[in-house]
């Protein structure tokens, strides 16, 4: 049981942590579609939690161990994470009007939020993710892709870039800057 | 009022984020000095809130509306995510067994915590971190540096690296690679 407790909780940790840069990107991008997908993010951080339940209270065989209470503290928290991921995203499907102290405020945090469009002859055109090893190279992590109508949310390493696709990532505005210029000019920086 | 509102918007978002990552730090490594500096870290977000607040609400003068209350959203959802970090803490403060299944799961997920210590010759050892770029070169966030007995949470682009310190990162697990690297080599990678 250990192993697939191990997986399904590294999985609801990643989830919740995309939640949350999909939720700020969707309130910075007035943005329903990254809403809609935050909210089915949500769906599924609940079916982990009670398969990491499930498996849990089997193995546990009805003892409330302190060490398994541990691994609930965890789970609780992923899942706040994701609750307020949710809420944000919800605020933004419901279209509210946003103060524009908000989306200052996004664009300038540490790990701000970046746009950006992959022009035809750019260095990151027509790569793998994993070949051009972005997060590594600068710093900024993709969460979405659009490419043509399509929206490609967590996008991994296999998945190509094309030109004409819109990347969102977070990052240091440092790091924002270089991808900004490989998704401009043919060359690395 | 809105170029202070922004500021401090900026400041609870970065310390949530912090928040988070320094919590499963604290869980990660049994580390009730980490655990610490996250329940320091809420009370500071509390006092960001209550300006956030005091700013907002003089300049509305009373009137509620749709775009004050969308600032609220923004602010509700950091504390959420900071409150999220504040109980896996105090549960670290506890000195509660941990289940194994979570440093596991910890090390592994997508965002893998990573904590090296710099050698005496290597490429890190007296450099600033802002000259160094790891979070542009690396893709690695340095969230606490401890510098023989004193902690320096959150450390900035002026921060110096010293031989012997012990760097705690979050990143992918490439990223902390190369940084465990350049932490023990005289070579930047």
């Amino acid at each position: 049981m250990e192993g697939n407790v191990k997986i399904l909780m590294e999985e609801l940790k990643n989830i919740s942590e995309l939640m949350l840069d999909l939720a700020y990107s969707s309130i910075l991008f007035e943005n329903k579609e990254i809403a809609e997908e935050v909210l089915l993010l949500y769906e599924k951080m609940e079916e982990l939690e009670e398969k990491i339940y499930m498996h849990l209270f089997a193995a546990s065989r009805g003892r409330k161990s302190e060490r398994l209470i541990s691994v609930m503290d965890v789970v609780e928290c992923a899942k706040t994470v994701g609750s307020a991921a949710k809420q944000l995203s919800e605020s933004v499907i419901q279209g509210k009007k946003l103060h524009s102290v908000i989306k200052e405020a996004l664009k300038e945090s540490e790990e701000s939020i970046v746009k950006l469009i992959v022009e035809e002859n750019s260095y990151l055109s027509n790569k793998k993710i994993g070949d051009l090893k972005i997060r590594t190279n600068t710093g900024v992590n993709v969460i979405a892709i659009k490419s043509g109508d399509k929206w490609i949310f967590d996008p991994d390493k296999n998945t190509n870039i094309l030109p004409g696709d819109i990347i969102i990532g977070v990052g240091t505005s440092e790091g924002c800057e270089k991808l900004k210029v490989m998704a401009k000019s043919s060359e690395k920086i």
